[in-house]
């Protein structure tokens, strides 16, 4: 994703309530910011927000929390969410490398959605289903584990069917083309998605869990 | 595969001592066969038995054993060992289904290339890698366990990496387009593959490890 700058994302974002700063205080006790014991799904790489933000809309009864980087696409994500006002949906602006900083044995899902390849040999640790980052995930998985990857790379897709494997994961619900396959009927777009979409690209999709 | 009914098959393969008949009696003792401990590897499903004569061609300290239920191509496989005459190959005429009751514990590689793809939803458990397989070839495996598929059928592949992970196998050493891969220089190909070849469709591979 070629990310804008925007002037004063920074301040923008901070000034929101559905951004949630100092997300450290909040580890192992996140139902207090959401008011409920409701389950607690992430996306990593939310980006604008399409996909969590409708995900939390459909599913009032599940607690959403966005994962971003970057000031620009997070504010973008934001002021939907402003206008929106989802009482189950939040936004945390942080690494994934940190996320058992801020969680603790409390996540039921993760969703990462186009998540960027690092297609050099060099940086294949960088990627969101990289041993590193798996081991980050057991720490802060509930009892129930579940990781749910879209991609159009198949190079990435490949490499997550086999480092899941290897770290114990069972896959499930694969597609090597989403958009045409029996999964499409409750798939949420993402906005790159959706321009991948109009090019007829093949979209892959895995599912992942482990008890 | 579309498989020529041949006369006096039954009869001229029977002839061979290149296959083992009453194959139970060497259960748990099939270095008496070859003379040797080596490592016994399997294809289930020969056929003409392109893919394991060339396999034991190559590698003569191993030993290989094709596995295949119809007279018809199996003769043709051992018309071709008749005269190769290759000291590290055996082939048996079985039902995959009873394979640990002619093996205990003493197989390293199973081979499975261009199964059946069983399409029809009641006939998922014919698949070679269903989990009834599975539980054989759980019985039939020694320390390792290594499972090599290829397939130029999509739905299978993805039953097979589905039903393989469940299994407690890692994956690994995939590839979507075996002939444009890393992969392809050491590969030996079937006779199913090469016709496929030449029509420039994809074959997925696939290397499967249990401990």
């Amino acid at each position: 994703m070629r990310i804008k700058k925007i002037k004063y994302a920074k301040e923008k974002i901070e000034a929101s309530s559905y951004l949630v700063l100092d997300a450290e205080n909040y580890k192992g006790n996140w139902s207090s910011v959401f008011k409920n014991n409701n389950k607690i799904r992430i996306e990593i790489g939310c980006g604008k927000g399409n996909f969590i933000t409708e995900m939390a809309r459909l599913n009032p009864d599940t607690n959403f929390i966005g994962i971003e980087m970057f000031d620009s696409v997070l504010l973008r994500a934001i002021e939907k969410q402003e206008e929106l006002k989802l009482p189950n949906l939040r936004f945390v602006r942080i690494n994934a490398l940190y996320l058992s900083d801020i969680f603790d044995k409390e996540i039921d899902t993760i969703y990462l959605n186009f998540s960027d390849p690092w297609p050099k040999k060099r940086h294949y640790k960088r990627r969101l289903t990289s041993e590193q980052f798996l081991d980050v995930y057991d720490r802060i998985f509930s009892s129930d584990c579940k990781i749910v990857q879209k991609t159009d790379n198949e190079e990435l897709f490949i490499y997550s069917i086999e480092t899941l494997s290897s770290h114990g994961y069972k896959l499930s619900n694969i597609t090597f083309d989403l958009h045409n396959s029996k999964f499409n009927d409750n798939n949420i777009q993402t906005e790159y998605e959706m321009k991948f979409s109009l090019l007829n690209k093949k979209i892959f999709k895995l599912e992942a869990y482990k008890k």
